[in-house]
């Protein structure tokens, strides 16, 4: 059932029939009985249709209302705003390989409508990033092995953090991964900027390089309540094998993600795929409508600033505390359902124009006119 | 009352209730005389108009007629002309972290209709500043503490000042602080700089780190009449703690605004906001045309890169004597009022045309359009 247009929690709880019994905690308990009130005042038929979506559900996982959602945790733009107040992302990523990656994640937080966006990377890709769009804020201060002596390690780290901290608290969400790298002291010092914005209780959207980081040490990520981890297919399957040292279960594929989501002490997972399924190891949803057959480089990267500004929007949309029957909704959950449908959306218009020759580019540039369709300015 | 059309000043003077007795200085007196005389050849219909804002004035800040500013100040295009005469602008700004920022007030300043665009920044952004565009001439000049050594400080610093001033004087003005950073060792040179063109009797805008740099060196810029300050919301708050140790009075602020310029000698402060609010110590004016809803950063720089070059062009229009009514109006003012006018509609266009995925590059290309609305070039 859908919270006033909002998000589809019935199906994501009620219709559960996977949900094992340990999962009942209070909070969920209390959705549980938010969604018996609401469906009290239900019309008869929408009671019907819900009993049409009970019997499918059961069978299939519930598909989210991601545009509802998007409607809902949008902020109206109005003319008291000042600078910043629409979200402010970074990006830690970019080395001396990748520098694509961050760029595209940045800049589509930025047409998304976030007011600034900052990529903290190494000098080597900082000025090509710099080159790429002179909107972005970047930041050279990342260092790879082979630029830092054995013995000035530990100086540099200190520094390196340091300098991050600098900055970290201003940030709405950061985005850990896209073009990274695996170089092992660039991604200790990672760790430790991880670590710091998880005592600010920073929403973190984890992505690329940043997941295999993650899934090499999941205490990085262990009961963060603020954490998204949105793997590939490629990746997932890493990560299921490093914690719960099994394979993909094709036959119930949405307990097992659960399950997943439950071991990492409730981390929120968006799992890319055909369809894109969500889990907080409390409800799971999915989003599958259609996008593009392309499986161009780069649209990971678009989808985790996606989920980074909707998320921080989602956040503050829940804080507010307007309808208190929603304030007990995941604003990770809402930041990764309303990312995944306007990624969609936005790679399937790019399609429509560009056909086989649709590039990430050409995906980004859809993405503002996606969402003036879905939630109009003004 | 409106000049021939031009900037509206009775509202600026004479109804100015809250002008304290120490400001009727002689060049408010002279104006008085001008406004009083101008009046009397009013006609009826003007006079009943007149009084109407006389009432309203007491409660609130004249608007300036922007658009008819534009239309007086911006000179004619005729084929006579040779390159420069159409304005000739310098940036002091972009360090290792900011190379956008300069380059959206450069770029600007050409896209209204200067000649010739400068930047003088390190060696760092230089490379990607040029990158963006190759209509700027940038030199790689500044430098920061990191690259170098403590006991070489002096002999560059000297000869960072000698490289500019070769430069200095053809300047018509320069803006200061877009992308400056806070590095010491570069505002020191800075502040050199800032010295020789006031020397020179440069105009000179001031915004963003430039703003730090003169937060907390008032008599970098004390008493210059030539000298812009371009505040957003939270560099006015600095700026108003440092300077008359107090807090935003909201109940007030023109008045607060006209003294914070009185106490700094009559510096020009435009105070951005919902509406921009523009004083010089004898006078308050504001713009509040509806700009875009949309607060991406980089909208204060293409403001600085505007104000520059019409107050250029307004210097140009108060010196050629044309009507004497006129000459005493303060070319500084109405730089800001055509900048600020001009932005807000250029933000508007792009605000309609990309709705929430407007970015600062948009709303650029959109300043040519604005203009030629407001003031045909043929």
């Amino acid at each position: 059932m859908k919270i006033n247009g909002g998000f589809d929690v019935a199906g994501g709880i009620e219709n559960c029939m996977w949900l094992s019994s340990s999962s009942t905690s209070s909070a969920l308990r209390r959705q549980h009985f938010l969604i018996r009130t609401l469906c009290a005042s239900s019309t008869p038929q929408t009671s019907h249709n819900q009993m049409e979506r009970v019997h499918c559900a059961s069978i299939s996982v519930p598909e989210a209302d991601a545009e509802g959602v998007i409607r809902k945790i949008t902020p109206v733009l109005d003319r008291t705003r000042h600078k910043g107040q629409a979200g402010r992302i970074a990006v830690i990523g970019g080395c001396r390989e990748y520098t694509g990656a961050p760029y595209f994640t940045a800049i589509s937080a930025l047409k998304i409508g976030a007011d600034l966006s900052h990529v903290f990377c190494t000098k080597d890709a900082a000025t090509v990033i710099k080159s790429y769009s002179p909107e972005l804020i970047v930041h050279p201060i990342l260092e790879e092995s082979y630029s830092v002596r054995e013995d000035e390690r530990e100086t540099v780290s200190s520094y390196i953090l340091a300098e991050v901290r600098k900055w970290l608290e201003r940030f709405d969400c950061i985005v850990v991964g896209p073009g990274l790298g695996r170089d092992p002291f660039l991604l200790n010092c990672v760790s430790d900027i991880m670590r710091h914005a998880r005592q600010l209780s920073i929403p973190i959207v984890i992505d690329a390089d940043g997941l295999y980081l993650v899934t090499n040490n999941i205490d990085l990520v262990r009961g963060n309540s603020l954490a998204v981890l949105t793997p590939n297919v490629m990746e997932y399957k890493r990560l299921l094998e490093k914690v719960l040292n099994c394979d993909v279960n094709n036959d119930n594929q949405s307990e097992q993600l659960r399950l997943l989501s439950q071991k990492i002490g409730g981390v929120t997972i968006l799992r890319k795929g055909k369809e894109d399924l969500i889990s907080d190891a409390k409800t799971v949803t999915k989003v599958s409508t259609f996008g593009s057959p392309r499986r161009c480089g780069g649209q990971g990267d678009i989808l985790s600033g996606s989920v980074a500004v909707f998320t921080s929007w989602a956040r503050r949309y829940v804080m507010s505390g307007i309808p208190s029957s929603e304030t007990s909704l995941n604003p990770l959950i809402l930041g990764c359902v309303a990312g995944s449908v306007l990624l969609r959306k936005a790679a399937l218009r790019a399609f429509l124009s560009q056909k086989r020759a649709t590039l990430t580019t050409d995906i980004m540039e859809f993405l503002g006119q996606s969402l003036e369709e879905i939630c109009p300015a003004e």
